[in-house]
């Protein structure tokens, strides 16, 4: 047997690997991709061997005690993706929520500047520094839950300066903190007061600003907010066809209110995922599964806005369409910094099974990311795992702010804190 | 200025005491008893000075540094009181939760030895240091919010031997752990499958284990479950009639599925508090309001469950009835170990206002255990107190899954770790 770096001994995998008998196709397989009694074997930060426990036990003496991980029976999953966040931002939106309880209207707040424009002015009015050491308190939260890869979209700056400054942001809390950070530019997320009236000419904004931030190394992916209240499918088709000419890959948040054609559009384009979905239709979910879109559910949203309509899910199964499932981190109408949560309110809300939301927060998840190195444990990816104190997987969303994580390793190296 | 043991300077005080301006009846003063640029002094223990920073700052030199926290401008509540939970038990039903998400019905799961059956099994084989060990680690995640005063209840043995065993871990983790902890008795939490069909003689005993219970130091309260499936209001009198002889107070989990009487009896009992409440009428609304007895509030059973009836918050506070919101903590119907989550559960559920669900959290959820020394910040008072990172008292109801947590003190004791 190869030599390597660490190994983990007596553990339960949740491999989320088809190699191990994982079939995101199949709700009621129940199943996990599961090893049981395993053992894995680290190397150059990759997944270098995984098999029984009892096939590494001869080797052990060839490794040093702090090379070894003895999981004592506990499970290891891939590291947790959260693939749809807005994370980065500056102030928050506690008194609206407060003056809401206390009987204000949505129009009340708006009129008073409040909604998402009083997250546009604050992330404006701050400095790099401070969106930075705001935004990282909501990022180490989920670091803690074993959070090794996350989306950070741009979208409250809506002028060039503040978009760079919070792409900037996130590429910062990517080099400071052990986590992989995939950028989205989200200029097309809502209108600028300063715009108002002229969303074209915005829009035309929002397509000449994307090469020059691409070209800085901002942008991983080009998202936009395809709504009756947002942007037109025709308005976003002109960003994404800039960002079809720089190669980079599009997804868009659709279908959240209104079925005006954004997944669709996404399809249109390949996209990586179509986020939120409740009004998507068959027609187009049978468009998302021939582009291999991912529907990415966002079920802290619907929480928070108490929202009663569900997004298709038993379409989506039928269709074979990848489910992920997301914080959707956001101070508006998802202030959600815990993925473990998100996934229990995918099986209470959402009526997904447990195996679906763990796919969606792990293989479903790097999918819509476009990270096919991520989210599985399988041999050659990226050895980015969490272990867990539970007895089996379903603990992870069944149970409700409990976070039973005993360790992390990012590319081969274990976190030194948790 | 008297000398104190401990000092909190440049800090800002939710009081949640009417002696600095909380009104528990006025739902629209968002006030939270605040005292802003405050400080505070601790002398054995308890709360011995409140009064403003700059009085406070003449005197610092009279400290050594040890003694002076500087909250830089953070805020500080009553430390939080989990008022209602069932955190003692082995086992968990993650089990039951996943195979209802693949379609198993209530009766398809009970016909399996599934339910509260499953917890009863598993708390009877389970042995005290098992039980203790599973059970820590609920603990643990809740005193990591700022819980200094958690209620835990027994019920899950239904024989003697158990439910002894599970009111002794309930004091052993009072006793390992920095915490107030207040035990019920809850023997008459549902029919054991000895007694099938003699419910009677099962009430017989569990008003025969109380006075021995009571007698070994194990019971603070007499609680129990009044519904359809579980014992009647004529029932759980008996239960009550024994708790009065022996000065007990009492408490009824009541009207969460139907109204069989259950808060009507609480009250002529002069009960600590009445809990669930979703079927409550406002008749025993009013009895309620008479005999004082506090509205305890579950979000989370209700968001397990997708409960749809809400509870008569409207004429709960026409009645001026104090209310409470605890996690429910347990196995079936409420795997909750966050009351920072039940708080913003209570907002989002039940429209509650973030000053109703913390003072539900705090002094009224003092209340609910007789404890009127603690969940507010006065002079006397217990010094339990929580700090937190956050620029207003709706940041700790608003965000979901962030514990801004940055210091908690019990009985004049920084606690060493958080």
């Amino acid at each position: 047997m190869a030599s390597f770096d660490n190994i983990v001994i007596n553990t339960n995998l949740a491999t989320f690997s088809a190699h191990y008998g994982f079939d995101s196709k199949d709700k009621d397989n129940v199943h996990y991709g599961q090893l049981v009694d395993a053992a894995i074997g680290i190397k150059d930060g990759k997944i270098a061997w995984i098999g029984s426990n009892e096939q590494m036990t001869p080797y052990l003496s060839h490794y040093q005690i702090a090379q070894i991980k003895d999981a004592m029976g506990s499970w290891i999953t891939p590291g947790l993706i959260d693939c749809h966040t807005h994370l980065v931002y500056a102030g928050n939106r506690s008194n609206e929520f407060e003056a809401r309880l206390h009987g204000a209207s949505y129009q009340d707040i708006a009129a008073q500047g409040g909604g998402i424009v009083a997250t546009v002015s604050a992330t404006r009015a701050a400095s790099q520094e401070e969106i930075f050491a705001q935004s990282e308190k909501r990022l180490l939260a989920l670091l803690k839950e074993g959070v090794t890869s996350i989306e950070i979209k741009s979208g409250y700056g809506l002028d060039f300066d503040t978009e760079r400054k919070m792409l900037t942001v996130a590429r910062q809390l990517g080099d400071k903190y052990d986590v992989h950070v995939s950028t989205s530019y989200l200029a097309a997320h809502a209108l600028p007061p300063e715009y108002k009236d002229r969303a074209d000419d915005y829009i035309e904004q929002v397509c000449e600003w994307l090469p020059i931030l691409h070209q800085e190394g901002l942008v991983d992916a080009v998202d936009g907010f395809c709504e009756n209240i947002a942007f037109s499918a025709e308005q976003i088709r002109r960003v994404f066809a800039v960002a079809s000419s720089l190669d980079l890959p599009v997804k868009l948040h659709s279908e959240q209110l209104s079925d005006i054609g954004g997944s669709a559009l996404v399809a249109e384009y390949q996209g990586l995922s179509s986020d939120h979905l409740e009004h998507l239709s068959e027609t187009d979910i049978e468009k998302m599964a021939v582009s291999n879109t991912v529907a990415v559910l966002l079920p802290g949203a619907f929480y928070t806005l108490r929202d009663t309509k569900l997004p298709p899910i038993d379409a989506l199964r039928k269709h074979q369409v990848a489910i992920a499932i997301s914080t959707d981190c956001n101070p508006g109408t998802s202030p959600l910094t815990s993925l473990l949560l998100a996934m229990n309110m995918g099986c209470t809300l959402f009526y997904l099974t447990p195996e679906e939301v763990l796919a969606g927060a792990t293989v479903n998840a790097a999918k819509a990311l476009g990270l096919s190195h991520k989210g599985k444990i399988e041999i050659g990816c990226d050895a980015d795992l969490a272990l867990w104190d539970i007895t089996r997987p379903a603990d992870l969303c069944y149970q409700i702010g409990l976070n039973p994580i005993t360790g992390i390793m990012r590319q081969g190296q274990w976190r030194k804190t948790l």
